[in-house]
C-alpha cells in the first residue's frame, strides 16, 4: 500500500506492506484524511515521531480479526470515524493502568496515538485501530463532514467540561480551524458567541455561521488593547502566547479553557490567575458520539471549512499547501 | 498615631490623625500585624501602593459610626480579624458591581484592600474597616494565632474551590510561610501531604505537624528531576516559575492550584496543561469563618511558625528581617 512516513521535516511517499492485525483490531481503508496543524508540528519533530502522520480520518472497515464471525459481520464495510488514542486493554497491557482503570483511556499512561504517538496514521491508504476505538458513521453524514469528526470531538470536549448552561456569552481567541469547530460548537448552546482573530477572510466564515467577530490585527500588544472581558473564554489561537493573552480577557471566577499545543515556551504571568482566580482548563481529545450527534442533527456544519482536497499521492504537496497564510482544512482523498 | 508609609522603597514612620470613620466602619486598634511577602513587594513598588502597608492583624474595636447604640456597645471592645477586601456596598457604591451581586465581594470590581489597594492597613497603631468585615475573635484563640486568621483563610480557600474528599493525598510545592499554612489545612483532611521544598529547617517545622516533606535542591533543574506526580498539588512557591515547575508534577486530569502572587513573568509551556487536561486553579483570599473555626478546634497551630515579633516603632528593622533567608513569621506587637 501507498503510506506517507515522516524524513528530514517532510512526507517521504513508502510502498508497504499491509499492517498485521492483532485479535480485536480492525484493519480500514482510508476514504479520506484531514491534515491538522499538530501533523505540521510533527515535521517540524515535535513528538519525535517517524511514523505515517494523520489522525483526523473517515474509512471503511475492510478486515476485522480475532472477533465471532457475527461480529466481523457487523463490522466489514462499516464506515467508520476513530478515537486516536489506544489504551491499555487494545495494546494487550494487564492490569491496565489507573486512568484505564478511571475509563479515562484517552490519558492511557502506555497510550499510543494514531499518527502522533508510536502507531501508524491515517496519510496512507490503510491504517489500524482497535474496534473499540471505531465509531460507525450514519449514512447521512458525508466523507467531508466525518472527517471532521476527531477535530469536533475536540471541541465537544469543552461540553464535557464546562457546564455551558452557567454562561449566556463565550469569547474564543484564535480564526483557524479548531477555534472555527470551537466556536460553532459553543454556539449550539450559547446565544453568543465573540471569536477574535487576526484573518479577515476566516472571520467572515465564523460570521455566517452565527459568530460574532472581532478583527485583531498584529502582535501582542494589540491583543492588549482588547479591553473586553468573559467570563468563559476558549483559548485556540494555536501560539504559545495563547495563555498570556487569554488571562487578561477572562474576568474574576472566570473559566479559561486552553486548546492550543503549540510546542514552546511564552513568558506568562501568573499572578493575574491567582488575583482573579480564574479556572484554566485544559482540552484536548473529546467524545466522538456527541460529534457525530451534532453532525447528523445538522448543528455544525464544517464543509465551509474546506479549502481544498488533494489526492493522496500529492501529500507532500498538500502538506506545504495547508502550511499557506489564510488556507483553512486541507484534506487528502484515498 | 504612629503610622507606617512607603516611601522610596522603605516603610517611613509618620505620626498621622487617627482615620475618620464612615457610617458603618469600625475604628480598630491594631494589637498585632504580621509581614507577609506581599508587603515586601508592595516596598517594591508593586500595586503602586503609598500609604500604610499590612494586611494580617489581630485588634480591638475602639469606636463605630452610624449604628444603633445596641449594635455599637456589642462591638465596642471585641476583638477581631478583619476580612481585607473592602465591597461596593461598604465604600458606598449603588448599585453594587456584578461580583458583590453574586456575593463576591472579594472579587469587587471598585475594591479597595486593606494595606493592599488604597486603603490604609495595619502597619499602624489604628485602622478601619466595614463592620461587615469584621469577625469576632473567640477568647480561646491568643493574639499569636488570631494574627494567622487572614493567611489562613487564603489556606482554607482551597477547601472552598477543591472538593478533597475526591484526593487521597496532595502536594505542595513551596516551603514558606504560605506553603506551611496550606500543608495544614490540607493535612486536617488528607492523609498525606507532601511538601517540596529548599530549606530544610523549614521542612523540618512541616514534619513536625504530620507533613511529609522532600528536599529539592537548587534550581528549577533539580525539580525538573523531581519525577512524582500528583493528582493534587498546590504551587506556593512564591516565584514566577511556579507554575511551570507544577504543571510537570500535576498528572492527567489532575488539579493544579496555583497560589503564588509573585510578579513578574516566567516562561511557560501550556501545552502539558492541554494534552493532560490539567485544570489549574487560581487561588487567593478565602474564609475567616473557616479560618478561626480550625484555630478553635486546634487543628492547626501557626505559633510555630513565627519566628520573631518586633514593636511597631521597629517596623523597618522587622521587614528587613523578615527578608533574610530562613526567618519565617515576622510579627510587628502594638
Amino acid at each position: 500500500m501507498l503510506a506517507f512516513t515522516v524524513e528530514r521535516g517532510k512526507l517521504a511517499a513508502k510502498s508497504k506492506r499491509l499492517p498485521a492485525l492483532k485479535p480485536g483490531w480492525a484493519l480500514v481503508r482510508v476514504r479520506l484524511a484531514g491534515i491538522c496543524n499538530t501533523d505540521v508540528e510533527i515535521l517540524r519533530g515535535y513528538h519525535n515521531f517517524h511514523g505515517t502522520p494523520g489522525h483526523e480520518f473517515v474509512g471503511e472497515v475492510v478486515e476485522v480479526a480475532g472477533v465471532p464471525a457475527a461480529k466481523r459481520t457487523q463490522w466489514i464495510g462499516k464506515r467508520v470515524a476513530g478515537e486516536i488514542n489506544i489504551g491499555c486493554a487494545a495494546l494487550g497491557f494487564r492490569p491496565v493502568c489507573k486512568f484505564c482503570k478511571r475509563g479515562l483511556k484517552r490519558h492511557c499512561m502506555r497510550r499510543k496515538v494514531l499518527g502522533i504517538v508510536r502507531h501508524d496514521g491515517a496519510f496512507a491508504e490503510y491504517l489500524t485501530l482497535p474496534l473499540e476505538n471505531l465509531q460507525a458513521v450514519p449514512r447521512s453524514i458525508s466523507d467531508k463532514e466525518a472527517v471532521f469528526v476527531e477535530p469536533l470531538a475536540a471541541a465537544c470536549e469543552i461540553l464535557e467540561q464546562v457546564d455551558l448552561r452557567k454562561f449566556r456569552e463565550a469569547a474564543v481567541l484564535g480564526d483557524g480551524k479548531l477555534a472555527q469547530l470551537i466556536a460553532r460548537v459553543l454556539r449550539t448552546q450559547l446565544e453568543r458567541v465573540v471569536m477574535y482573530g487576526k484573518n479577515p477572510r476566516k472571520l467572515a466564515l465564523a460570521r455566517k455561521a452565527g459568530i460574532e467577530t472581532k478583527l485583531v490585527r498584529g502582535d501582542a500588544s494589540d491583543w492588549k488593547r482588547v479591553k473586553e472581558t468573559y467570563a468563559l473564554l476558549v483559548e485556540a489561537t494555536g501560539s504559545a502566547t495563547g495563555l498570556a493573552l487569554a488571562q487578561a480577557m477572562t474576568e474574576a471566577r472566570g473559566t479559561l479553557v486552553l486548546k492550543s499545543t503549540f510546542h514552546g515556551a511564552a513568558p506568562v504571568e501568573t499572578w493575574p490567575i491567582v488575583v482573579k482566580e480564574i479556572s484554566v482548563i485544559g482540552s484536548r481529545c473529546g467524545p466522538f458520539e456527541k460529534a457525530i450527534a451534532l453532525l447528523r442533527a445538522g448543528k455544525v456544519d464544517p464543509r465551509p471549512l474546506i479549502t481544498r482536497t488533494f489526492p493522496l499521492a500529492d501529500a507532500p504537496a498538500a502538506i506545504r499547501f495547508a502550511q499557506q497564510r489564510g488556507v483553512m482544512k486541507v484534506l487528502l482523498r484515498i
